[in-house]
């Protein structure tokens, strides 16, 4: 089996091409050789399998001709202008995020094959007057051209998956915990700040109130559903071939309580309380739980708790903290 | 005011050019100039207002330029490619439904002028499992490309809406009763043709049973409804910028009855019960009734009863029978 990553240098992208390398069996089929494709040219994993890697973007259809030239059976869409770069350039935003996929779509259904797409999907085409939790069958109701653009990715892969052309699955994945890197200017940045600076000895801010509530995954647990999404029965996700990710639904407190439990108060006391009422206001309005029923349903995977997803950053990260316990 | 009709030709377009002419006045405004557009040539509407009049495709960069030179600052955006005909070519159906509309809209952002523009979506973005009635909040759940490129639509207008480029306002609208001209292809066609075609004397199928639901407006209603959502103040429909029209839930039997009232048992003794499945499934597929909370909030009007729509459709395309009872 042939597995495409588009987005393969990013976050997610890169630990399913690490994780396809080290374990590479896909519902029961072996991963015989990957392609990797990514903005910038992506490391190809340890494997043992032949991998390609490409640089360039979706959008040139000369780089589209070329990964799609070994008909993948399998591809992973997980390119993205993410929210705060889809907020301040419309046009880039919608040309990545909506017309480079179609575009992609369209060249598939062209070739004639009808290859698993399995992209992700947000939290934000939600918004508005939620209910709490939010149902699997709540309104699109997008407030940034972020979420409007992956609504209307859904739709898009929708119709072409019920037409044939194509056989689509959008998984919507929560915020991702803990995030490596450097803070970022995306308002969701302080909720893998406060875990990952304290434990490299830093200050972090929180910019909202302690009892304020998010919706939260490991970047493994983001791996994971995406790799169940592949391994689902086609039509499993029904007409709208999306499913919202198991999350979990945790205060800020809770995950500061975790992260002295894990590491000690002297840790925990490096977050500052430093309120910031435009990443409040933000914050207020995301989901901050969903119904995941279809996602139960389909056996979807989900982090055990908050303790857990920083235990498992501490022993990837930080060992010596992991063996100093 | 100057205003634009794009597919001022078709059914809807052509009566609210005429009304237009006939009542230049929209929401305490004069209208002092019309643009008329569709794939061929519309005919001018009595005014005294100039009309001009242009054949061609909003999908032809040319014809837009020529159609948004006057910066028209009302926008009727009624073009379409009906539900049958996307399905049977999904190019088409994207192009005109989405690209072409989308491809509008940057057109007047880089102009940078914010006119308003309304348009028309249908009970097609709704299928599956329906609450009966459909509340205005209910979830994007298209089950044909017509109903998924609606929806795209509804999303792509209100994220232009919301950065401020346009000022968008979509109607939902129920199915058109009665339709002139011959019966069509479309599943619909018989809730028209059960009305129209005995009225001329003529027998009329009806592929469905008599206690089957249906969910419709006259024409005239729909007119009134893009009239009245033109008259909005901004932002009055939200952030989906969209609202579903109030139109009548009726079953057959009712529009039967109407018909006999009307006209005399003999003219609805021309109705042959035909069953057809695949007609019956498709019908029974539609939402039957909308919770339009929304709509009466706002104003939006509604027809009296199916008797004032069938007395109405008698006095315009049968006045010897108007005057005869």
């Amino acid at each position: 089996m042939h597995v495409l990553i588009i987005g393969a240098a990013g976050m997610i992208g890169h630990r399913l091409a690490a994780r396809l390398g080290a374990q590479p069996v896909l519902g029961g089929e072996s991963v015989t050789r990957m392609t990797l494709v990514d903005m910038v040219a992506p490391n190809a994993p340890d494997a043992a399998m032949p991998c390609e890697t490409v640089a360039g973007s979706i959008e040139d259809a000369e780089i589209r001709r070329r990964i799609l030239a070994g008909r993948p059976e399998v591809i992973f869409q997980l390119a993205a202008v993410v929210s705060g770069a889809a907020e301040a350039d419309f046009d880039l935003g919608w040309r990545v995020n909506v017309a480079a996929v179609q575009a992609l779509c369209e060249d598939i259904r062209r070739i004639g094959y009808s290859p698993r797409l399995i992209t992700t999907s947000s939290v934000a085409v939600f918004g508005g007057d939620l209910p709490d939790p939010v149902p699997d069958t709540h309104h699109l109701s997008p407030q940034s051209s972020y979420g409007a653009q992956k609504a209307v990715g859904e739709l898009i892969l929708a119709d072409f998956t019920r037409k044939g052309f194509i056989d689509g699955r959008t998984v919507r994945l929560p915020t991702i915990v803990v995030r490596p890197g450097a803070p970022n200017a995306a308002a969701s940045s302080f909720v893998s700040g406060i875990i990952r600076e304290p434990l490299k000895g830093e200050r972090a801010k929180l910019p909202v109130a302690r009892d304020s509530r998010v919706w939260i995954a490991s970047p493994d647990l983001a791996v994971a559903s995406l790799i169940h999404a592949a391994t689902l029965a086609p039509k499993a996700l029904g007409a709208a071939a999306v499913v919202t990710a198991r999350g979990l639904t945790v205060s800020v407190q809770q995950i500061i309580d975790a992260l002295a439990f894990a590491a000690g108060p002297e840790v925990a006391a490096l977050i500052d309380d430093e309120p910031d009422p435009a990443v409040a206001a933000i914050v207020g309005s995301w989901p901050q739980g969903f119904d995941s029923g279809l996602a139960v349903a389909l056996g979807f995977p989900t982090d055990d708790s908050i303790e857990q997803i920083i235990a498992r950053h501490i022993a990837e990260h930080h060992p010596h903290l992991a063996q100093a316990e």
